[in-house]
């Protein structure tokens, strides 16, 4: 596992200095803004959907300077789900990765305006050449992208976990919201490599069977972290599902039916992962991380 | 002018019925926020933007469903960036095209989450093979689209615009700002056809001096109205800008001076169109009436 986190953090560091580089700068007055974009985009934070992407995207041979960006934008659209998330009107969170939240740190206004630019910039990012040779399979990202984190998708999730009463919510109502809020967003991060190259369609299929366990079991374990983990290691608000009335599979299975679900799901994301064999190591190690994580 | 009005009708409801079958629908828990998404995009309007859309692009041969297409991807811009604009930690609007706001008639965070989903939508429309069979000219319209709505532009104008201290303010301050806020995505509307159509850089550059006069005058007389219009008319709250310390061209240049300025820039944006000779009488006739409009 110690391999592995080295791992994930050179993956990272370099999504990082892509970011730096890709987001906007200016001396004008709409500076403001573009420094909140780097404070959400560049803060602390696992990178763990940059990090699939890359992954994914080595073992079907995909350019890495394409998976890089590609990896950014997707950084930044899982930065503005968090600003625009963590929003007073929303789930109004005073601390994320271990921070204040962008509107704690600047203002509400600020806080809208930067994720409305982190989402535009992410569908500036896939559209440019550099992306990809191949402006076909630009528009296929872009379509994709779009359909993860639109109304069907991300937004819709989090729509539906605004919901005022939950008291009727069955594991099927939870396991759809959650597939929408963020199992669409990591899916299509394990999509990046196969639309970037001309790998087999089992493939495809592979990975999507590999993200939808791991998807949930990311849910299902950011569920526990919030009853079991602490802020400290978190880095944000715990014990607050409950306080918010929000509908969690821990809150339906209970901490030790929750575990076992996560635990079965990861193994079955593994199995997805065969055809791969050796290959596919860090894979299998990320889906182990994903239940033994701490924050 | 009654034929302009007529043709300017007809545009805006052909849009609206394109918006209608893109518009995504559900009959989930996430069916509120694409209900508010239709409230947004689908309610009163003069849709200008697609209107200068169609209009330029009709001028270079563009095709019919492309333009419509990018016409309902620019209106669902727009509305995402009313409803944004609209919310109580930016401008505080309750009325908008003479209806309650969004977030007045549904909550906060579902108006957040219509306007991250509208925006989202125009890059999946633009994207979509539908809106042109070549990928390259798909990726150029979501190119110049984001740079337009992203930080450099909308976004960053909106910015700037929300800043506290405008005591200092000059004409070419305020220009800036509008350019950006407004005037970016005026541009690019008039640069769909070009893109969409094999035209001479004449023409784009004949488009975008036209957009730029154009955009300039129309934000001068949306300042006239707030001053002298009535709400009746403008469909929102006006005197508006004074009381919320906005520092706009009449607050400059005073009524006669903004008035003047606006008709140059009026005669400006239409000896832009002089090579197209009667062929652009249609383009004439919007400028003409962005400067008797009173609403």
């Amino acid at each position: 596992m110690a391999n592995f986190i080295a791992v994930l953090e050179e993956a990272a560091d370099r999504v990082t200095v892509a970011l730096d580089a890709l987001l906007p700068r200016s001396d004008g007055p709409e500076t403001r803004v573009m420094e909140a974009m780097r404070y959400a985009a560049l803060g602390p934070g696992k990178r763990i959907r940059p990090f699939l992407a890359i992954e994914c995207g080595r073992l079907v041979n995909a350019e890495e300077r394409s998976l890089l960006r590609c990896a950014a934008a997707l950084e930044c659209v899982h930065a503005y789900s968090l600003i625009h998330d963590d929003l007073p009107c929303m789930d109004d969170d005073d601390v994320r990765r271990g921070r204040a939240t962008v509107h704690r740190e600047y203002d509400e206004a600020t806080a809208v305006l930067a994720g409305d630019a982190l989402l535009t910039l992410a569908f500036e990012i896939l559209a440019h050449p550099d992306t990809h040779g191949s402006a076909a399979r630009r528009c296929e990202l872009i379509t994709r992208m779009s359909a993860a984190s639109g109304a069907r998708g991300m937004v819709g999730g989090q729509m539906i976990d605004m919901a005022d009463d939950k008291s009727d919510w069955d594991i099927a109502t939870i396991t759809r919201m959650q597939r929408m809020k963020t199992g669409a967003l990591i899916s299509f991060a394990t999509e990046v490599g196969p639309i970037l190259s001309d790998c087999d369609a089992f493939v495809r299929r592979a990975f999507e069977g590999f993200a939808h366990d791991l998807g949930l079991a990311f849910q299902i374990t950011d569920d526990l972290l919030d009853v079991e983990g602490s802020s400290q290691d978190t880095g944000k608000r715990t014990r607050k599902d409950d306080s918010q009335g929000k509908a969690t599979f821990v809150g339906i299975l209970g901490v030790e039916g929750a575990r076992n679900q996560a635990e079965r799901l990861i193994a079955q994301a593994k199995d997805h992962l065969d055809p791969f064999g050796e290959r596919a190591k860090i894979l299998r190690d990320a889906a182990d991380y994903v239940l033994t994580r701490r924050g």
